[in-house]
């Protein structure tokens, strides 16, 4: 597979990549004119191309071949997790953009710690395009701003979303009935979700699901349920 | 939840730390005589106990109350795979542990890159015991010497083991069927199992697994497949 890029306009004859793009081209690959790419511009499009012209900070393109969007044959899945510390954040995001979740929330709860900055989001929403370049993956995963826990319920019910909250308890349920439709994945900091929280959930038709063996941590849990769930919506197809 | 600490002896009126629990206790969390904590063994069982006495390099306990070991209520899974770089190899191993995976193998094949020396395995060895203690599973994760793709398999057919063998491909099925029986799940290094490879899997009567959307990294496949196939085991109870 040739090297990958991001590209937002992949529609033309020609593209051109932007800065931290040509400088993967330039000084990471050192690729040069007539060298073969893929470009893939986050809607699910993707292109064949070559390189044009390369020039300080910016790389021209001949698009080849377009392949057109095409919309994933599921229902969504949004994962609002409350950000673990440092690094672990950003692994977790690589690894939710790998396997193919749509959204992801930074969740502002009662026992958060971490409430990442501008800055910090800005930063993964690099790595979100890193981890595309690398898995092949052509939809882009949405980083949202940091949203309240009410907030990110209300929204989901008013979308008719099927909500999952996993919480440790009696219950050991790995995953809801699952249908084709759209499915909000929330995930609690590592005190958990307060009681409240739990009840609030609940008026707004939350499922409880909850790992049946120790405690996961954030990024743990969040990945295993995440796939757990982007898996049965293949199979219920 | 008290702390939680590994201690291979609980099973008479006094338990003793080992050098590296004793410093946690000492220097980590500053406990004194009289405080309470949790001790496991790795074999399932547990006890509370309280600090007894505190010296050099070294902490004694007396033991309260002995919890014996209960057998898992499903079958076991192993897991062997190509060690990824670096960190990537202990993230995936506090994940592998904190789900509840029973045995690690790390698995040679025609295209590793990474062999751990047995310093590294150690390592993941520790590894183990910190996660065990913040996830409150008391079942040690077994690090197996690193071992060869076919003693892998030859070792798994012997035992009468299901094999998952998890390789890209055309077949987009996250599991095999489920059922009562130990399980192998076998991961590929970041280029692949080579065409023999897959077929001499097929020979032992391996079943091809692959995730429907994008190619995953080491870790992430092995994580989320492990989680998979861990979840299955409880619903077909």
């Amino acid at each position: 597979m040739p090297a990958r890029f991001y590209c937002k306009n992949i529609g033309g004859r020609t593209a051109e990549l932007d800065e931290a793009e040509s400088h993967h081209v330039q000084h990471v690959l050192r690729l040069s004119v007539g060298d073969e790419v893929e470009l893939f511009d986050g809607s699910g499009a993707s292109a064949s191309a070559s390189v044009a012209n390369v020039s300080r900070n910016r790389v021209d393109l001949t698009v080849n071949n377009l392949r057109e969007s095409g919309a994933l044959s599921r229902a969504r899945l949004i994962v609002a997790a409350a950000p673990p510390r440092g690094d672990r954040l950003k692994s977790m995001v690589e690894k939710l953009t790998e396997i193919g979740v749509d959204d992801f929330i930074p969740l502002r709860t009662v026992r958060s710690v971490v409430d990442p900055r501008q800055s910090k989001l800005e930063k993964l929403r690099t790595t979100v395009i890193g981890a595309m370049k690398q898995s092949g993956r052509n939809h882009l995963m949405k980083i949202h701003e940091a949203t309240d826990f009410s907030v990110a319920l209300r929204t989901a019910a008013a979308e008719r979303q099927i909500i999952s909250l996993a919480h440790p308890g009696d219950i050991a349920r790995t995953a809801t009935e699952t249908e084709q439709r759209d499915t909000l994945l929330l995930i609690g900091p590592e005190g958990g979700f307060t009681r409240e929280e739990v009840l609030q959930a609940s008026d707004y038709g939350a499922t409880r699901i909850s790992w049946p063996e120790g405690i996961l941590r954030i990024e743990t849990a969040t990945v295993v349920f995440a796939g757990l769930l982007i898996s049965r919506m293949y199979q219920t197809r």
